[in-house]
């Protein structure tokens, strides 16, 4: 198969490649003509618009009072006053034409009627033309209304029918095929069967063509077979303006794309210096640019914005939308090599009047982890990475107010998280709270180095059996911090239904053959772990399973529920969720660390008001396994 | 008929009786089940989303390489090394789901072939779980990916789908009835008669409530006439969940919108401390909310905004969108009344780092100058106004990065700034000109308030015949400016088509019965009328029409044509472009003054480059009477 290696040329560099190789292949995009109304909105002119008709059109009385021939009251003042008879003026209302054979307007509150039928009387000469808004005061015909290339908007609807503009030429919205291949790649079903990949991607890629203008044509998946993928693009590429074809998400996948399109037409470049989104392939069927699609999802989303965005711009002669920007600083360092230019997912904060960047995982695999990320930071290729504090531009992925109204939880992890960021949002639809499961330590990190507003925290003092405090006065030295009481929530061991293998507790982790199933370092129920084999004098070498970590108590428990792990420590709450049986081991207090300048925040407000109210209370009591006694007590000293 | 004196409620009491009063009445839209794809791009679900499967779905394997059971390889190292055979492990790709009995995966580069058939090393122990994608690693089932009221976005298709969950609630677009009301409201035609008005309203509102995520429906035009208007808002109230009347253009028209809910249901509010806007009636007719839009167009559009945007939003519980806002500096004061909260429209350019807000005249009738604004100013109704200079937050109506693109060419008029935008804008995708036509003084105080880069003048110095030298030495004693030679023009008297009045030149201007037509004050065309008019010794009292003032010289051509005016000075290609008679006087010059710093920055390079290009060229001479040697030369020293 062709091109066993790829290129590594910049992204700049392909940009220019493509849009120009489409440009003289495939020109314009033709233009259709349609009506002016809502319709047009965001549809984007072909040509300059020149007003059709003046506006107004007809000259206008200004006022109500009388219209006349100026001329008429010349050398009319307070000492020298004219009486008009029938037939010399016209009574007219605002917006009326201005009558035949006059030339201004003089206002009711200037005439004063006179007692013969008729008579009226002025004290002021007339200026020719006062009152009257002649013909085409705002615009004349010929006038520029819209530039070519232009995006309607609701303003300039109105202002292209004001000046006689019916209909206008706009660009065909770009039809863009959207072809998804691979064998592991099935349409959406309620149980793929394991090793079976639902296809999310198109529709996503679908949504993000319409969101720039196009309009995108799915296609049905297609197998790992270079006859079939060949056939399929020819048939796209005969229907559409733009394909895209999406490798399935194995590496190597879109070696297929590559050289289908390199049989059919013209590979241009096959591996671009970004990451992610290296293995990209731009070509050329007939007239038809192609992108060939890397398949992890988050790398196809990089590479759509990066590369069709600017492509469909480009095809209507403008320039790619852009997101907003914004300064924010970093949290933590991020490394970069020479080799791509990357593009790092970042969590925003907004604490005190700064924001704070935080750089997410770099996995592109995950398409929930995108969901979660607030803007992209552009790292250039000869650029080594940042230090944390740097100040650094990011490209926002979701409104500035948004992401200025969201509180960050960032710590251990517990489900009625949640439950409060569900009831917040709607009851106070401004705010949001975003929340990630970093465990107890990763919260008290997290406050320190100001990405998160709050942290939930479970740590308990192996000396005196206590909760958080300690912990508290260790990292904290110096203050500055308060403690939010949570929930008290019960541990214990998860197992399966029925619990088959007859487990009693702690002492059974070491088990011959029992698989047991971790938290992850640093998590407030690992620590708990640790604390209860001590106390047994049991070492953890000796727990199969003790290293196989998961970062939530639901996922231990999901484990658990698959059948791929026999027990692991978690709350009630998970068990319960998943369906297993559990052994209940003590009760422990999770409560919410905050830095002591946020708790004047509405936000933080709004979070206690959640955290005290009716609606939270009757989710945690359904969840099970909670006490909310002493919820939202603020403790701000130990 | 009821009302007829208005209140003047707060904005913010409005919006709050109006959306309670909503929803008592109406309550929350109702939900419609959807298929997640991308077609709910943009719709907002009802209800928190958790996963209904996990993400994956199954354990997978995250490297090429065998599988195994980890057990087996308890205390393996490179000494002790363990030999495996067949049906111990199972060669497996990225992807593939784990066999059943393996807990691990040991990468291709860690195992070496034995000679015997299905032989293989290994030369360290594996961890359980290692190199395995397992069940819920991304996602748990149960774990929320969205709170209730959340817009969907791409990424959210995509991370909904890969979870399980492939349909939705989302809220039912509100449907939006709009009424339009007034004797002489015509549908969009080719001619208008004199005192009709074409019904622009109703798409630009239409087009608003789609951006807005409602579906418009636009009614039939309702004469004034009470009984018609009650049964159409009848009709629309039964059919939509919310209904806009929009009330003619003149004043008091809106007084039968207000009486008709009276009689209907109830007015809850009928007029609203805000500018413009004022007379809008906010009122329920059964469970329908209605909204009395004001006629002229700037009103209504403001209306929309404060009050149907959050309206719509209120009924999915949504906080209304928010535009992007920016500071700000004013380049002239703004007096404000202390009765009315004033939405002023706000011309922006950024100068140097500082966006510069140069307010727009206030007359709310005219939509073409809503198409000219780039933000809005909120001045509350307890301030005064601002000083100039004073830093002021705006509410952005276009994106930042176009506003910032915006190269500000405000003076004198010429036909040919048009050309020359529309030129730049094809040619520079990212770039814009916005231009206004004040006369060459207006664009020297425009260049020295900075609120333009560029001003078109044309300014002749009496005493020596030069143009636009002189009168910089005079406003710019201390330099820092520079003039960009544009081209030169012929001015002359317009007449109508075949002279008809037989004309001879400026000596004819004080003929008996003669109408002239004026530029405004500070016109560099109108300094020249002065001036020919002062070498005759004639005066300008004695010229009938001289203070009937235009701002262009389409407008002045405008004018002849439509036969209101006999004849006015303006430039030959004015004259051409309306079909007129041309006298020609004298040839002028028209330059371009610029702040000396700005002739670095890229808009200017780009406008030199089209004033200097073969495209402009050739549409000046098309136009007629341009002479464009040496333009584009840059004078720094006069």
């Amino acid at each position: 198969m062709a091109y066993q290696y790829l290129e590594n040329i910049t992204l700049e560099q392909a940009v220019d490649d493509f849009c120009s190789a489409a440009a003289a292949a495939h020109g314009r995009l033709t233009g259709e003509l349609i009506a002016v109304d809502e319709r047009a909105l965001g549809r984007v002119n072909c040509k300059i618009l020149t007003a059709a008709a003046n506006a107004p059109h007809y000259n206008a009385c200004a006022m109500d009072g009388v219209a006349l021939n100026a001329a008429l009251t010349a050398g009319v003042t307070d000492t020298t006053p004219l009486t008009l008879h029938s037939g010399q003026y016209v009574w007219v209302d605002t917006g009326d034409a201005l009558p035949e054979g006059c030339d201004a307007v003089v206002m009711v509150e200037d005439v004063v009627e006179g007692e013969a039928e008729g008579e009226l009387t002025l004290y002021a000469a007339a200026a020719p033309w006062q009152h009257v808004r002649q013909i085409g005061e705002d615009v004349c015909v010929g006038e520029m209304i819209l530039p070519a290339n232009s995006v309607i908007t609701p303003a300039a609807i109105g202002a292209l029918l004001a000046t006689g503009i019916q209909q206008i030429e706009v660009y065909k919205r770009p039809l863009v095929g959207v072809i998804p291949t691979g064998d592991e790649i099935v349409s959406p079903r309620p149980a793929p069967a394991a090793g079976e990949i639902i296809n999310f991607n198109t529709p996503t890629f679908a949504a993000m063509i319409k969101q720039w203008g196009g309009e995108p044509r799915p296609y049905d998946i297609v197998r790992d077979d270079l006859t079939a993928i060949k056939q399929a693009l020819l048939d796209a590429c005969s229907e559409c303006d733009v394909v895209l074809i999406n490798a399935g998400s194995s590496a190597g996948r879109e070696d297929y794309s590559a050289a289908a399109i390199a049989e059919l037409g013209t590979v241009l470049h096959h591996g671009i210096a970004i990451r992610p989104g290296k293995p990209t392939i731009l070509g050329l069927i007939g007239n038809t640019p192609v992108l060939g699609v890397p398949g992890y999802p988050v790398s196809g989303i990089i590479v759509l914005r990066e590369l069709l965005r600017p492509l469909l711009a480009a095809l209507c002669g403008m320039a790619p939308s852009t997101d907003e920007q914004a300064d924010a600083v970093l949290s933590r360092a991020i490394v970069s090599g020479l080799k791509y230019r990357e593009f790092v997912r970042i969590k925003l904060g907004r604490v005190g009047d700064r924001l704070i960047a935080t750089p997410l995982d770099r996995g592109a695999g995950v398409i929930t982890s995108f969901l979660k990320a607030d803007a992209l930071l552009d790292l250039p290729q000869n650029c080594e990475g940042y230090e944390a504090g740097q100040t650094v531009r990011v490209e926002l992925l979701r409104p500035r107010g948004q992401i200025e109204n969201t509180l960050t939880i960032i710590g251990s992890h517990d489900p009625l998280i949640d439950n409060i960021a569900d009831i917040m949002h709607r009851r106070y639809p401004r705010s949001y709270i975003a929340s990630a499961h970093v465990g107890s330590m990763g919260g008290i990190s997290a406050i320190k180095r100001c990405e998160a507003h709050l942290a939930g925290i479970h740590l308990l003092d192996e000396q005196d059996g206590s909760y958080n405090f300690s912990y508290l006065r260790q990292h904290f030295p110096d203050g500055g911090v308060a403690l939010i009481r949570g929930f008290k929530r019960i541990q214990g061991l998860m197992v399966a239904k029925g619990n088959p293998l007859g487990l009693g507790g702690i002492g059974d982790l070491q088990r011959e053959g029992l698989r047991y199933v971790n938290r992850q370092r640093g998590a407030g129920t690992r620590i708990l772990l640790d604390y209860l084999l001590k106390q047994r004098g049991m070492s953890s070498t000796a727990v199969y399973g003790y290293n196989r970590e998961e970062p939530t108590h639901i996922a231990v428990a999901t484990q658990i529920a698959s059948g791929s792990a026999d027990c692991g420590l978690g709350i009630y709450a998970a068990a319960q969720a998943c369906g297993l049986d559990f052994l209940p081991i003590c009760d422990e207090e999770y409560d919410f660390l905050i830095d002591a300048r946020f708790l004047e925040l509405d936000l933080v407000r709004q979070f206690l008001a959640v955290l005290t109210g009716e609606e939270f209370a009757a989710q945690a009591a359904a969840a099970g396994g909670y006490d909310l006694d002493g919820a939202g007590r603020i403790i701000s000293e130990f």
